[in-house]
């Protein structure tokens, strides 16, 4: 089955949407298959991260805001704001798309893992991500 | 359907080869399905970008080439040249693999997505891809 | 099939485990499909890297070290230890997942390309790896 999960964001940083994934896996029947998750935005990205502590989190988006700064020198592509070429940047290197496997029709998840959608835009907006189960 | 794709680059930097791929997944009359694309080598790597804007693609790669220095004191494995370390790096960063789901015979790519092979050597070379549809 | 591998590390760094892999694909007897390696862990990563050189990947994991430093004051989750918030940016920078195209009963790696278990903690653990191939 292959299914469109709107996401709304509001603004940068990590958004869990693990159940919603869950959920649509039990619904599915299918008993042994592949999840894949497949963000159609090229600044922002998905991911399978802890999603017991916030702060983890919280450092890990710190992190990697100082790692891909705004407003870098290097930059020349920066008539869509000063946060789009560092969201094309942080999409390239944390990923488009997710492969879950799926063991007795549950997503075959660590105890920790959580799965995000990564916003790299200041403003966020309604993204879409393709959810394919096989 | 498994097939061959042969790129053949001359330098650095992303090479755009969506059409090619576009074309094959229509050819192989798969209506859903997974189309996964895996790069045979280690100084190469997949990737989707923005696919509008040649600066974009061009800052990302200068940001890249900025992080992964070359001639790096903190390197042994110099043997086979300047660039060849940085370019395992690079392939560790960005990735082997890309796993794209296949709807209605198309792929499921958000309007500015393209499908990149990120050449990491100076010299560039005959890059092998694997495409595999079901 | 699916099925588990338990890899036990004891420390930082790269463990391959290609051939435990390209195993157990011959044994599935499938002859064409999808090998998915899934680690259920957030302080541990899988990477496709080079395998004939260790000196490759003893400069990739110092790189890494040094990028993703331990006791940077950005963070505040700190209670697991001082190598727990690097090693879920590892992880996030790295990958939880692994396709890998089954072609005539092996996997199509490349001549030079092995997998790995990359552990982030650096007192190792038992890590869980989901293994399907369809």
């Amino acid at each position: 089955m292959n299914q469109r999960i709107y996401i709304q964001t509001r603004g940068q940083g990590l958004h869990e949407f693990t159940a919603e994934v869950a959920d649509r896996v039990r619904q599915s029947g299918i008993e042994e298959g592949l999840c894949t998750l497949f963000v159609q935005h090229t600044s922002a990205s998905l991911l399978i991260q802890e999603n017991a502590d916030p702060s983890a989190r919280r450092d890990l988006e710190n992190w990697l805001n100082r790692l891909v700064a705004e407003n870098d020198p290097l930059y020349t592509h920066t008539l869509e704001g000063a946060d789009d070429m560092p969201a094309h940047i942080k999409s390239a290197l944390t990923g488009t798309a997710l492969t879950i496997p799926v063991i007795d029709r549950h997503l075959a998840l660590g105890t920790w893992q959580g799965i995000f959608l990564w916003e790299h835009r200041r403003r966020g907006g309604r993204r879409s991500v393709v959810m394919l189960v096989r």
